[in-house]
């Protein structure tokens, strides 16, 4: 019974990391299709989410098998309780990706914003890829350092976020209506996936340490620019 | 021990309850705020933001010591774990209000937006207003009929959603800037705030059927409209 429930444990961390993998994979290319114009690479994005989606309902069977069968406590629960929350977690980033690849895709052969708002919106995705792939490292290896530095790191995608607004409320540059509307939303998607990424990592200190780290981020950046 | 445990169960969905009032309330003010730009209802959804965190937190803490203590198995068990799952729903939909009530707040005394998209963003705010105290019936009767209800309507907020694009896009009219931003903004926080509560109402039967709902929602209207 005992060994059987280490392996359950064993098993259900092991999904976790692989749709970790995959969810950071899925920012990874579509940054990727969004500074390249590469349709591919969107269309394996679009493609690869309802893998990510499968990955949560497979958690989701774990935990509730874990919970019924094995009745875990202590930190065992802890790990059972937030592999589901991060799970819910990244099945949002997989689906964050995916919008990012939509844009690229819709704007295909051209890049999907131009000028100025391109520079700012591919460093960006590239921020947030490299976010996806920090979660992915922390989970696989549980590592609490990476979970602070992934909290810490997120200010870089919030002020370039910032740096958008400034952008687009600027009725003295000649963005078309198209561009205005992508970078609003790529800016969303891009920033949302980060917090997302910040909240896998706050649900990561709660499982090491059995304490909640305060999860009141104050204003998101769109309240601060607009509100 | 059976008792007691009867009575935490009861006290977990008052509190469910009790949160998705909370949230239902939060997008009904909100809602009216960007109306008739009211800041004084703006403010006080901004400041019991921290209620509906306070109550997720609460609904955690509950289910891990139900889970501990108790062992709950079948559709016990089914609730405790929906229980967590709608909690984060409901914070996020506590969230997106905030959001709508700080763009209100932030063009007082004007109105948010004005014209044309005024109309369409005030009836859009009212549909996730309607939504939201759905959701709070649903989880208070724990009402399979009203989860249904709730995901068949949600069309209501895509339909709406999507005009928003044909107005934002359309380089003929003379909207500022600053309008098509926030109405950017603004359908999206609304349409999530709609697309939560569809989530609530999955989960809603599966917590009373035990039966996944197939939850690919297909592409967002974003996806479709800007892909």
């Amino acid at each position: 019974m005992r060994e059987e429930f280490r392996n359950e444990m064993r098993s259900l961390e092991e999904t976790l990391t692989m749709m970790a993998r995959s969810a950071a994979k899925a920012m990874d290319r579509a940054s990727k299709s969004l500074r390249d114009a590469n349709l591919g690479l969107a269309e394996s994005v679009i493609d690869a989410d309802s893998n990510i989606d499968a990955f949560e309902r497979q958690i989701e069977e774990m935990t509730i098998s874990l919970l019924a069968r094995q009745a875990p406590v202590a930190s065992d629960l802890r790990t059972v309780v937030t592999a589901l929350r991060i799970g819910t977690i990244l099945e949002r980033m997989g689906d964050l990706a995916r919008h990012v690849a939509y844009i690229a895709r819709g704007r295909f052969p051209q890049t999907a914003v131009d000028g100025k708002a391109y520079d700012l919106l591919v460093k960006m995705a590239e921020e947030a890829a490299h976010t996806g792939k920090k979660v992915e490292q922390m989970i696989e290896n549980q590592d609490i350092d990476l979970a602070k530095q992934i909290e810490i790191e997120d200010d870089r995608l919030d002020e370039l976020h910032r740096e958008t607004f400034d952008l687009v409320l600027d009725e003295n540059n000649d963005l078309t209506r198209q561009t205005v509307v992508d970078v609003v939303l790529l800016g969303r998607f891009l920033e949302r996936y980060g917090d997302q990424g910040v909240n896998a990592a706050r649900n990561m200190r709660f499982l090491i340490t059995g304490l909640h780290v305060d999860a009141d981020p104050g204003p998101s950046t769109e309240e601060e620019m607009l509100g």
